[in-house]
């Protein structure tokens, strides 16, 4: 497994497997991997002939009051698990080396941000596909893996691939939970035992929101304030969102007539927590 | 020479020349090409083994009230002259190929913009960074060519690719002039018999206030007026503007200490002309 901090080598690296003929699987992270990680590795593994991971904590996506510093690293672990599960080649750029000057662009997302986290974190997916479009072009990726806990990430991602034309394969990975349901991420450490204890009531409540569609309710609005009661009455946290759109779109919906994502997000003392489910009008789950 | 009208047809393609093992020059044009493009075409030809010119009047570029109905087009003749000069492949899309549907992201501009042509074409190189960012990912050119007639595009250029981390070089070309100086450009077309009689003054301008500055006036506010008046007595054009700025930041300057670009605009009945000069602190003329 390679380790590369510099541009230029993992570009050269990119540019002389694709004369190969061969494929490149592009999985980025901001590092601290867990299990949801190691999937997102393990479909590259299957389905390219090149494996590259990104690990780096992108500052443009976290806002002025958010986790930046909090957020948990770990490269020796990290880079020990990349080679376990058989990355190729593994591009850790400091923060000097992917903004070494201010930028002279800048993206601004349009469509699909201003709702779920979008809203409570402006500018959040300006530098999320800031740093991707950087990412594509230095890794030259094949594929894309991302995973379906960030649903509203996939769907800005589908955007800017197909908005630009970049000539990336999108692909969704399903969410890796716990054996209790609470879906894996990085933040889930900086969560209190008591609040670990509730944080399964997350997903219960994207199921229960489900559920009652499944069993005839079809008022999105009515569907929304079942969930929020069932949440409240299990956790402490603080209910930051729960919608219900239309998805990829992720367009207000009065009827469940499409594809739609019932998602969450609560924040926690130390960790702010999202999940969702995504079904389609006949109720068959995907992602 | 292949034609190409769809997106993915021409992506499929270049990506089988890269695997190749070959190197992809891009002209990108908005058509009605005349001996600055050919140009162009012949340094791609002379530096890649496969050459895409690509043929798209884009509308993002211009502004409301600018000039993109009365923008000449020739198709038949493009492509005769394409076929000479041996491009291996045109794209030639339509505006429903490039905008099927609106842009979930947009890109802005917010240096080297607010200057020269910029200031009187707010959103201009917003559109050009677009259809750019677009071209570069359908036909993953190696080498990108651009004329320095548009000095300030090619700037915009270099902050697109250095910012993002485009695996492309950009290749400035110099200017082509007619035999009288004038630059050549589609938009002479509409010049009427007698602007095109004084248009010459605008390069004749240029090379008058670069010769100030051989001549010892350090002075920028000095130079700028005094070409200003030189150009005002040979033409009944309208200036937009004359600038003197450093290049390619294109910021503003005081003294010339550095590169600099001298640039003139200037707005004819049917045709908006500019041209310019980039010279260095010791005099020496370059692009």
């Amino acid at each position: 497994m390679e380790v590369f901090k510099q541009i230029t080598e993992v570009q050269q690296k990119a540019q002389q497997v694709k004369r190969d003929g061969k494929s490149i699987g592009i999985v980025p992270t901001m590092g601290y991997l867990h299990e949801g990680h190691l999937k997102l590795i393990q479909e590259a593994k299957n389905e390219n002939d090149f494996v590259i991971l990104s690990i780096f904590v992108n500052p443009l996506q976290f806002g002025e009051n958010e986790d930046l510093d909090a957020y948990p690293r770990d490269e020796e672990r990290d880079l020990q698990r990349a080679e376990e599960h058989g990355v190729d080649l593994v591009f850790f750029p400091t923060e000097q080396t992917m903004y070494p000057h201010p930028l002279s662009m800048e993206i601004s997302v349009i469509r699909r941000a201003d709702v779920l986290c979008g809203r409570s974190r402006p500018g959040h997916f300006e530098g999320v596909v800031t740093v991707l479009t950087k990412l594509f072009n230095i890794c030259l990726p094949t594929n894309a893996y991302f995973g379906m806990k960030d649903a509203q990430q996939v769907a800005v991602v589908d955007a800017l691939i197909k908005d630009f034309n970049f000539p990336v394969k999108l692909k969704p990975i399903a969410t890796v939970r716990e054996t209790d349901g609470l879906a894996k991420s990085s933040r889930n450490v900086n969560l209190t035992e008591v609040e670990r204890k509730e944080s399964p009531a997350i997903f219960e409540a994207l199921q229960y929101g489900k559920k009652l569609y499944d069993s005839g309710e079809c008022n999105v609005s009515n569907i929304i304030e079942k969930t929020r009661q069932f949440l409240e009455e299990r956790t402490h946290g603080k209910i930051d969102y729960i919608e219900l759109l239309s998805y990829p779109e992720l367009e207000n919906v009065k009827v469940i007539d499409r594809q739609v994502i019932l998602a969450i997000a609560i924040n926690y003392k130390r960790a702010r927590l999202i999940d969702n489910i995504v079904f389609s009008e006949a109720g068959v789950t995907t992602g």
